[in-house]
């Protein structure tokens, strides 16, 4: 699956103005970036009035707005998704995914600081931070950019994450919980895959296959 | 994949009204419903300032708003998506999908047909119509109900889609797009996953199983 990188701060410190910098950068290179916004307080994305709004006021618990460019999906989750599961399912074609928020995860971490807004930066980095991005030098044992390197950081983040070619990735997801797949049973799962898709096309090799099963007690009759 | 229909009609016949009346109903009943709207004009459905807005704005191929008590996903797409593949990888938990629009497609439809604003029904209704909601009596073939009569509509639907116990089903996307899954494949699969899974709990089999494989021409060294 894509590669995760987080971009954490104290509030106000610029995590989203960076990233409207680093976005265009990346996507420039080729780069396909999807990002994934934490929000603790009540979720709302839609827009009051609209249809989609007003299926999910009537009690839909998932509702979509698809077009010819665009697709939208709001739907309820019984508790905060897994980055896993979010990656898995929704960013499966992403080349890089950049988090704001989640500086509680074990994801690779950028830190802005702004020094005229805050004292300080987040209290006790671990090993997960990789950089920071600062307005002052700080002694720190990573990199530490100035906000306006875009470049720079740009480079470290594909140096670091996207420079070699991406390599097959699984993951199996049961009841949305992600669960280990060994290498083997990948191999035996693909190659039987490979059978039903040969059977339709004898065109190039896919890039990515996607297996549901749903109501797996329930086999058919 | 949980049964998909379409409420079609010209505009204004009052599809979404009447959809704002059937979902609390099959809410009630404790069903799960998704909806999809189509929408050929240009997209947007995020609201202008806030971060996902931005990021997207900044050229993000895919953005989330993830909370714990909702999810949003907002993404570029090649083309229309099919109804095949936003079922399977967005509504797989749904019990029933509800579309609006989408008359060109075989699926089964209920029309929504207004004789206050419309001097007649879509034209050519094929065997994909079952049924039509309208305020005045039409002669068909198949059952038509008042806009009122929100309780026997709700009703039709149960036993025509939701009656039976939802048997198991499995969908595989290459590359997005839908490709038949002989019986003795999926229970082969479904034997290597449990595999998978049985080392990991011994807990009850689980009712539903996502499988991702990305790169797939890239095997890992």
């Amino acid at each position: 699956m894509p590669p995760v990188i987080s971009l954490v701060g104290k509030p106000g410190s610029g995590k989203t103005t960076l990233l409207e910098r680093i976005i265009p950068f990346l996507a420039r290179k080729g780069y396909r970036v999807g990002t994934i916004k934490h929000h603790v307080h009540a979720f709302e994305m839609d827009t009051p009035g609209k249809d989609t709004w007003r299926h999910k006021q009537a009690g839909a618990c998932m509702v979509a707005l698809a077009s010819p460019s665009g697709l939208g999906i709001i739907r309820d989750v019984p508790s905060d998704p897994s980055i896993d599961e979010m990656t898995a399912r929704y960013f499966f074609d992403a080349d890089l995914v950049i988090t704001e928020g989640y500086k509680r995860l074990c994801l690779p971490k950028i830190e802005v600081y702004r020094s005229a807004v805050h004292a300080s930066p987040l209290e006790k980095p671990d090993e997960t931070w990789i950089a920071y991005v600062s307005d002052v030098p700080l002694s720190a044992n990573i990199p530490c950019f100035a906000p306006d390197d875009v470049d720079a950081i740009g480079d470290f983040v594909i140096n670091r994450f996207l420079s070699s070619q991406p390599s097959q990735s699984s993951v199996l997801l049961v009841d949305g919980r992600p669960v280990p797949l060994s290498p083997e049973i990948t191999a035996s799962l693909l190659s039987a895959l490979k059978e039903s898709c040969g059977r339709l096309s004898q065109k190039a090799v896919p890039s990515e296959i996607t297996l549901l099963i749903r109501n797996v007690c329930n086999p058919q009759q």
